[in-house]
């Protein structure tokens, strides 16, 4: 079971390389230009726009469509809810990340009505966001999870689950440990490193690796996310061992040497995931 | 006394690394990614954002804002004076980087509106910037200083002085020497670097430092700026020290290890800083 | 005459980093960051900028124009026909990057009416943007060139030639071969790296650097876009190899350091250059 899951992963991996789908990112402009990279990183086509008089078009020739409102303002959220609409319409995978979905009103109705009102393919978040989204109690500061938060994995698992079922959608908590789930299955994925958090849009680029996969095998998106999350943490547990604590200038380079040699035989001996 | 003020830096950044408090940062869009990786690399936590629906709730949260017009825009003035406002009525300390002031009346109009109507907290800027806000007359060019203007240290500490006095402001003049001064005290900084001008946002950087410190210690001013700069150029110093002339990809890889390795024993026994 | 060109490139290459002319870029935000350094890595000096209240005075200060419509949207587009049109009143050239012409007409539309009546000094594209702008069938994706349309260089030649008389303007089309054409002279440089299209905004820097050695030497223009398609066509080669195939953050690094190292010398022993 596990090891098929893991063969799955590594298939996907490979086809995503060979496929090259381009992947259109409505994205916030702190982290961009790594999560650009990280697409190209990965082997996607990273496209990167948010004027409304386009967005349709770029739907039009994408492969999957990722949300992200870590620096939203109401122009793009416009072009957001536009996009969206056409994706659905045209049936291309939409990638949510609620970035800081806790520090506004304007973030949460945001969220709220893109995940009632349209179908929203998977939710990647921190603890502190999905507790946003589910209107759980909680103690966010900014983008980052609050230390509150980082609590026992099953609460996390409950969680993912709940939000899952709510919207059937795809949900992914990363942190220490990761957690998955469609609503009927559930991974977790226990690389991890302390550096991860220590550099911004960690977050950012997960999604945009979920999004990649997502666009590359639309009709597997549980396992798509699953890559997605595994191969920033477990590139971050190898960026972290191969950078000696140098500190998080050599961390960040090794983390793109990873990501961009990441492949079948990799996956297979490091990845610790779990179906739990 | 020197001896004095050090153990004091040391102290501000211990605290600051335990701390961990919240800057929210309203910047351009060149140099936001670097300015939030600083201020994770020195312990303190960010928020950028600038959509004028949301910046109280920030501010709300935020230990510290931090006001940077490298790419303003009409939408954009409008939220940093709202959020100034806000910052303003909390007593959350207000720090300005006033990057190309002298490129246009419309910078100008926005940083004398600032500095006349607001309690702004710091201004951190190179010696153009700082005469184009004086009315003095400067040879700026964009966003780096004029060689004209990086003269003699004393007319630095004239003009460092001046400014603070005239707003009940701290001042710091950063260049080759760098000059803090809140209008008593001046501090003046000899730890320097030929690489830090090579890179974009370095300046921005500084006050993004400035800023988180200022966060920790709200009722020490003066010291969390002279940490901040002092911050920026003693590792600017030591990166180029150990990058080894291979080049600026180095440099600033170096740059960001050295920040988020930067402690109390390497700050006692590096800082070159003075009180005149 | 090969040996000439060689040696007017290396001239502009050394007068450049002396002159330190101010490069006006009014760009993406994606690639933003790693313009401004490129333009300082190579001696000039960036100014990033977009608001139309101050575009204007930000060409009157400025030796070129850099027009980049990567993200473009509806406000930042009404600045660029602003600058554009004192550019052309004070005589300062300007240098077109059609990103991603070919996905929608909004973009196409922009691009058409800046060449049809505004005074375009230099057009650097990849070969599915050359074909969007002159309406030949191509399949572009995204910002990217498709692979049906890396055809031969003996097509890309003819395009480049088209283009050029056209809009008497210069024309590069860069990829594995890099074609530079003033509609008389024409000039391909063989210097590559496979690692170039892995990074995000290679195109963009590479405009970059071109703008900056327009901004130097404007009487020279053809000679200034090829020094600038070769200095990334080169640096990115021997970035390559010094990079040994430690994956993309080390190549990222090294790109940067071999830029900031370019000089005459390397010029003149590494360039691959031919006049056809």
């Amino acid at each position: 079971m596990q090891k098929d899951l893991k063969d799955r992963l590594a298939d996907i991996l490979e086809f995503t390389r060979e496929k090259n789908p381009l992947c259109f990112q409505i994205t916030n402009y702190v982290t961009v230009n790594d999560c650009a990279n990280v697409t190209l990183a990965i082997g996607a086509s990273p496209a990167m726009a948010d004027e409304k008089k386009e967005v349709e078009s770029l739907v039009n020739i994408a492969s999957s469509l990722y949300l992200n409102i870590g620096t939203i303002n109401k122009r793009v959220k416009k072009s957001i809810l536009k996009a969206t609409k056409k994706a659905n319409k045209l049936d291309i995978p939409v990638i949510l990340d609620p970035v800081g979905i806790g520090v506004s009103k304007f973030r949460k109705d945001l969220v709220d009505n893109l995940l009632k009102n349209y179908k929203i393919a998977v939710v990647r978040g921190n603890i502190s966001e999905i507790k946003a989204i589910l209107n759980v109690s909680s103690k966010s500061k900014g983008a980052d999870a609050s230390f509150e938060d980082l609590e026992n994995i099953e609460n996390s698992i409950k969680l993912a689950n709940k939000l899952a079922k709510k919207y059937k959608t795809v949900v992914a908590i990363t942190g220490k440990v990761d957690v998955i789930s469609n609503g009927k299955e559930v991974a977790t994925i226990e690389n991890e490193s302390d550096d991860l958090p220590k550099i911004t849009g960690t977050g950012c680029m997960c999604t945009s690796l979920v999004a990649s996969f997502c666009g590359a095998k639309k009709d597997m998106i549980f396992e798509a996310t699953v890559l997605g999350v595994l191969t920033m943490a477990l590139n971050g547990e190898l960026a972290t061992i191969s950078s000696k604590s140098s500190g998080l200038g050599t961390f960040y380079k090794e983390l793109f040497n990873k990501i961009s040699k990441f492949d079948r035989a990799i996956l297979l001996s490091k990845a610790k995931i779990n179906l739990v």
